[in-house]
């Protein structure tokens, strides 16, 4: 301390006034919400300011961390085009993304559980036929899926829409391939027992864009941007509940540490090999081949 | 409730599951930190972390609202671009700007205070001598602007570097305008006795950029973009904290309600409106003019 510090009883009182301060501007911010006539956004935009706030408090922000911030977002706003979506990529990797699908999917005993959409999601993919191969030439060995949609009463749910979209073994999806047509994603309707079946290619693990910030914030955080392998399901039945999901094969390697957190023990499903022969369907396979079952519980839409 | 609800004791079973999940979530993406080398890089982050997913689950945030979030953030990031920084706009308006100023420089009873830098600070502004006038042709009625520089023990600081810059009496920065030179900025030296004095116009207030996604953030939430009335300075001396902040005209009348939260009543001084005629350093005015005075304490750059 130089002879020409405070004295105690001055630095407490800064330190009294300092504090005063911090809470003050919150108060002040969230008091310039009251015209707001949206119940609702007033709610989000005083809780976002408080919390917002209550970390700059917390960490101290240096005015350099701030200055990393703005630059971080201004590089994620520029990288994002029609094919790049930085800002999910960033909700997915602080694990806002599955926060967002948990508060939205209240734990049911019965219902299967949900999981992250991910940026590749397709809106106008093909309708196929039970049984149909939707993988469309994507590089891969053939797998089988089958299953079932039943409600949490048990009973089967005939005409359920059931879309499903995965990447192929080099862990690409089709709107990562340049100038490339819709591969490895389609709807069906589940049949009068509720079932549905495919023909798809078994999907590899693969890592989520990371040549930008997103990338740049995991190397910095010692993380690894791979996701383990999977297949995303969005499943619908009139008076149910949308279910947003993705089986995990068994025994992938990055299960314990998906870059978006999205992995769930109860979606975690056995992928069986075959040898070459006959398949079902009638297929008659001359490679290796894989099956497996995801039987589907949706929860009433409302209770 | 219907005849297919649960169970009392399965409801309580599921909220019990659904807030252990949501909580194992946040601890799960906190632990991904754990490899972190820099350890104020895994603090920052974990913290980001637990308050971003505290604000998820207060508000229970519906998949519409992440949407929009995600729209909103992608829109702010398109419409920046060297001219326009729609997330420091988003900072301030949130006065996380203010929060990070007010925690990096604590209250010290005898310094001046810090407000927002803002965005329309440029690096190579202009040496003047003392007493020049930097407005070079804004318009608005000119003002004399003079004050002094200290440390908190009093001493005078000669050879501190005052930065300011300004708005114009329509509330444009030269930036602003198309093609145009600087004007409203400059730096200049303190003279033997900490003294200094510049000729410029007076500023008028202003609303901030809110043609995109902040201005319509502050539609929704019935918020005004003005800024009250202010010129920027910016003081650094060796051995002192830099001080960032703005005076601010007495009598605005969005002194109570600035858009980004800047003001402080210690930053309010008054502008002395004067009959045209002689003026300082032996301007001879033949339209009105006006003068403020601004004495400046410095902080001690350690203790």
């Amino acid at each position: 301390m130089s002879a020409t510090a405070p004295e105690p009883d001055a630095r407490a009182g800064d330190a009294l006034r300092q504090a005063h301060r911090e809470r003050a501007l919150t108060e002040e911010v969230v008091a310039g919400f009251a015209e707001t006539k949206d119940p609702r956004v007033r709610e989000v935009m005083s809780s976002l300011v408080r919390h917002l706030h209550a970390f700059i408090r917390d960490v101290r922000l240096t005015n350099a961390e701030w200055d990393a911030a703005i630059a971080f977002l201004t590089r994620s706003g520029h990288i994002t085009d029609q094919h790049r979506q930085e800002f999910i990529l960033l909700s997915d990797v602080l694990g806002a993304s599955m926060m967002t699908v948990a508060v939205n999917s209240p734990a049911r005993s019965e219902a299967t559980e949900s999981t992250v959409f991910g940026p590749f999601f397709v809106a106008d993919a093909p309708l196929v036929d039970s049984g149909e191969d939707i993988s469309r030439g994507m590089s891969g060995r053939p797998c089988h899926v089958r299953g079932s949609v039943r409600s949490t009463g048990g009973a089967p749910l005939p005409g359920a829409r059931v879309e499903v979209w995965a990447a192929d073994d080099d862990g690409f999806y089709d709107v990562q391939r340049e100038g490339g047509t819709l591969a490895g994603r389609a709807h069906l309707f589940t049949d009068g027992q509720g079932g549905f079946d495919f023909w798809t290619v078994q999907p590899a693990a693969y890592p989520i864009p990371h040549d930008g910030p997103v990338g740049d914030l995991l190397s910095a955080t010692g993380r690894s941007p791979m996701r383990p392998a999977h297949i995303h399901f969005m499943v619908s039945s009139p008076g149910h509940q949308t279910l947003i999901t993705h089986i995990f094969v068994e025994g992938d390697e990055w299960l314990t540490r998906d870059a978006v957190f999205g992995v769930k023990q109860s979606l975690i499903v056995p992928f069986v090999a075959h040898a070459p022969g006959a398949g079902p369907r009638g297929r008659v396979l001359d490679e290796p081949w894989s099956s497996t079952t995801f039987d589907i519980t949706l929860a009433p839409a409302h209770e």
